[in-house]
This record gives structure tokens, sequence and C-alpha cells, in this order.
């Protein structure tokens, strides 16, 4: 199992945005939207071994994680309406410290993200980051249950990278230039293919 | 310079689609969208030694090619929505076999396919597809001028592939499963990153 988490810092927490701004009015969600696209999505079907969080930290009620979970995962198009229809109802429901249904398959608590690590408890947790070591060079092992945190075009804030540093987590990158998170979740997810596969 | 193309078999060809139905009305310009979305973005920045051709094949008005070229592109975000407004507008522009110019950096041309291939006239031409070679072990070269082709979600006609084979083109494949095109991107230009910087 692959858990991605992206860390949404100016990210809408209700439902009530347009589906028609996800770039402007909602805060950014469409780099949620495309990071959804990029963890679930091969040619004709969706990778069911993946979960993906969405931490969001943007007004009127952060934080809130909205959880894709692929094994479940119903009514997902490719496109970015699709995948921020799917995050407005999740918005659109009462939130507590547990995981609340909207669809099949999609989550949402309001959980901080101290909480959301803790809960996540994987073999072996990466921060992707500009300065990690390179991917191909890692230890990952495809069997294990892994842990990858992104941020979004702000970076990381300083104070939840801390508390993962502490937690000791690995620090990796996927290439020598700076990337959206939904590419590095396509790189991420192709070096575990490859592993699985025998590729590498 | 590296190019890349995308074949869309039921693109819309004509401006008069809606933004809000890109997936749907638009005969699944979604894909597009993204494709030009991965040809060109970096965290926070462009790509400007790309060009990216979408060679649309869908009515009223098929073919037409619309060209994104990173060394004068303007206007373009990451969403889905700003690609296809730029699109759209290149769309309503009226075409013959040379290049009109739409908005800075888009042109649009009506050449058939294989006038596009001849006029790229590129050191190395690929095909991307799953049964071909390992990317990681081929002969690419970053100082190239390379040229990459790839289908949309039904492939690409037998004809067009037959064209690229008789013309002596290569076959590689970014990795063991069978992806969308706007991840082929990100994979094929983190391998030409990692070429350019010596991290392969």
């Amino acid at each position: 199992m692959y858990n991605f988490v992206l860390v949404g810092t100016t990210m809408c927490t209700a439902g009530e945005f347009s589906l028609n701004d996800l770039a402007g009015g909602a805060g950014r969600l469409d780099i949620a939207c495309r990071f959804v696209n990029s963890c679930f999505f091969l040619s004709h079907s969706l990778r069911r071994n993946v979960r993906c969080y969405l931490h969001l930290l943007g007004e009127p009620e952060p934080p809130k994680t909205v959880l894709f979970e692929g094994a479940n995962l119903r009514y997902l198009n490719p496109d970015e309406r699709s995948a921020g229809s799917l995050i407005k109802k999740a918005l659109s429901v009462d939130v507590g410290e547990g995981w609340a249904r909207s669809t099949p398959g999609v989550y949402v608590s309001g959980m901080t993200f101290a909480q959301l690590i803790e809960a996540l408890g994987s073999d072996f947790m990466v921060l992707l980051s500009e300065d990690g070591a390179d991917i191909r060079t890692s230890r990952l092992s495809a069997s294990d249950e892994l842990t990858f945190i992104l941020g979004d075009h702000r970076g990381l804030p300083a104070p939840l990278e801390q508390h993962l540093l502490e937690r000791g987590v690995d620090k990796l990158s996927v290439g020598p230039l700076s990337l959206h998170a939904d590419h590095c979740v396509v790189l991420v997810l192709n070096e575990l293919d490859r592993l699985e596969a025998g590729w590498r």
C-alpha cells in the first residue's frame, strides 16, 4: 500500500467554491485535483493500492483532510473538475477527528497534521524534497507500506517539516529540477512500478 | 529543443466548446490540457526549450494542429481551463498549411500528420509505446533535437503509426504499465533532466 499526502497551505476547506474557479477562489484546489489524478490513473484503470490524503489548511475551517482510497474509489474521472467535484462533496460533510464517508472511497476528517502522520504508521516515510537523496538509489521496497509527503506551490510549512524530521523521515528527490507535486507523484509511482516489475 | 506531439483522435477542432465541458463536449480536450501542463511546468517556471504539438482529429474541421512554443509562451497557467482557453482561442483562428499565430507562443495549422512530421525534421524521433525498449537504457542524448510522439486514450491510429515506422522512428517505453500521455511526458522530461544534469 502506498500513501501520498499533499499539504495544501491555501486550499479551501468548505464545499462552497465553484468548480469553474478551482485555481482562484478555491485557493489552488486545482493542484489537489491534479495530485489525485496522478495518484490513481493508469491508462484504462485505477491504482487500487494507493491512498491519497489532501491535508487542507486554507479558510474557512482548517485543518481538513480529504482521503481518496483506491480500493473503494468510484466516480473519479481524470479531469480536474471530476476530482474537484468529489472534494467539494467531501468538504460539505460534517467532520470530527475520525473519518466521515462522503462518496464511495472518499472520506473526510478534521484531524491535525500530527494526528494524520501518527495514524498512517508506515514502515517507511518519505518527504519529497529538492535537497533529498536520489530516489533511484534509495532503499525503497515496493512490498512495504510506504508514505510520501509533499508540499504545494508554497512548500511544506516549516513546523510541519520539523515535525517530520523529528520523526526521522527520509528526504528523497525525484530529479535535478524543482517540480509540481503531481509530477513528483508520477515519478515516484514509476519508480515503484519498476521495482515491482524488476525493471529497475 | 524537445518536441512533444499528441495525436487527439476525438478532440474538437473548432473553438465553440465550453471550458466547463472539456472532458465531454470538447471530445476529451482535457487530455490535451494536461499534456500541455506536463510539457511546460516546472515548480515556478516554464520549460522554454519545449514545443508541444496537439494534432487534433475530431470534428468539425480535422486535422488541426495547435502548437505551444515554450520560448515565446505567455498566459499559460497550470490548470486545465487555462490551457483549454488558449486552445479554444487557437481553434477560432482561420488555418492553412502554415502556422497562424493565435496568442503569444501559440499557433495553429491545418497541416496533415505527414506534413507535421516532415516539418519537425528531428535528429531522433521516438514513438512512446508500451512495447518499446526501456527509455532508461536508450541512446537518448539531451543535446539533440528530439521528438516524442504519443497517442491519446484510443492509442495512435494504425495508419499514423505505420507512417512513423516507415520513417524509422524508435519505439521507447517509460515503464512496465500503460500510462496516460501526460504522465509519460513527465517521465520523459525527467529522464532528459537527469541526462542534462549528469544524474542518470
